[in-house]
């Protein structure tokens, strides 16, 4: 009697003993420890637009001017930027934080972009900065980017941004609906 | 009897649990756990080249234009690329995506480049991105950059890639090869 | 007799699996696993200072030129950098590597920068890279950025650098001082 019952406890940490070592093989989950959804609104300055204006053209191919988005896809031009992050869909309501950095158009035959930028996030809920970079296809509805790193409350995150135009006006306004989800969170 | 049987068990468990507390200490092993080999191939545009080229001069120090790579060791040009990837080092291969970022020259006295890209695969036997960082010594034989997230079939991926130059021609033609190794898989 | 002194290993082993699986859970320390404090130099090319500059301005918005930083708080001036790296504050040290990559102003208000770099240390002390990115609101005495990987010595590392701008002359020389803290060490 006596042993069976420490059998049965002994069955029960060999039990807890599976799980750990199993929970440790398999500790990064699929689903992940903290999700987000934010908008950035980026208005390109067009040589009439200086007030109001959130990003600029600084570089483009020979023969490009830097006050439209050039020919042939846009191919070549980078553009900086530093545009206000809401917490919905309205350019007016009060800004979260800053989205900065740059994109660039790189290819010929469609639009694409490649992105490499931060948020940096300033408000009662959130401090702190995350970091983004990767591939841009803007034709798709949906496009994935990497989330490298972040400091502050997103100390050490990494995870996987969604990226959606949400609207655009022209070639001057675009609003960009990021959804993100950390898969490690530290 | 009983109490040795049971202490027997004691002792084998208590193995698992270290063993368990070990495998976790050392879970990152530095084998990958996945590796890929692919070439990318990079055609400058160069004024003359306009239908072939796949990388434009977009940005360059005062003095230098953007058909022809700057003096000094191109110190200062940022070039923009969407270039094809292929399973082996022939450019008319079929390509199983495209190479798309930048990358910029930034030493005076060598040829030195900075590296920010992303492979967008679209195979049959690869679907996702992969984002690269790095500096790249190009006279040395090997290169290695970070693999800082990924998408899709590499989902949160982290590794290492060594870049070396399989070929080049003049300035206008550079065929990469890509060895890639991931580290961290999910 | 027996029994309870069986249950006491059982007590004793139980503990020894919660604290392993505990120490799984909570693997991640937010104490670094390695720290490492470096100076580097910023020489801006002005149009006077060709031998001694490590950094060029590459792009700017329509109406800026490259020998001036752009006016708006250099708004969209991208600099493209070679920069030696010193152990103390003394930009005459012997260097121990390169900071290279791009930096690119991205605010019409005040002063915020967007870093993408690497350091390349080749030292008796450390070989290898670290490849950094993230926000640079230069204004603030402390910035932190991302660490999002590095090779060598510093393979597949992750942590945050603190940036404080140690000193600098008018808009030609700037000294930066970085504290990196690893976090993720391999």
């Amino acid at each position: 009697m006596a042993i069976s019952r420490s059998n049965i406890a002994l069955f029960f940490i060999f039990f807890i003993c599976l799980s750990s070592a199993n929970s440790s093989a398999k500790k990064k989950q699929h689903t992940p420890c903290k999700e987000l959804v934010l908008f950035f609104h980026d208005i390109i300055y067009n040589g009439h637009n200086k007030a109001n204006a959130t990003a600029a053209i600084v570089a483009a191919p020979e023969g490009a001017n830097r006050t439209i988005l050039a020919g042939e896809f846009h191919f070549g031009n980078i553009a900086v930027f530093d545009d206000p992050i809401t917490l919905d869909n309205n350019l007016h309501s009060p800004p979260v934080g800053r989205a900065q950095g740059m994109y660039l158009y790189d290819t010929k035959n469609t639009f694409t972009a490649w992105l490499g930028f931060t948020f940096s996030l300033n408000s009662t809920e959130h401090q702190g900065t995350i970091n983004f970079m990767g591939a841009d296809p803007l034709m798709n509805k949906t496009r994935d980017v990497s989330i490298v790193g972040g400091t502050g409350d997103f100390f050490m995150h990494r995870g996987v941004a969604t990226i959606m135009t949400d609207s655009y006006e022209g070639e001057v306004y675009f609003r960009l609906r990021v959804d993100m989800k950390f898969y490690d969170c530290w």
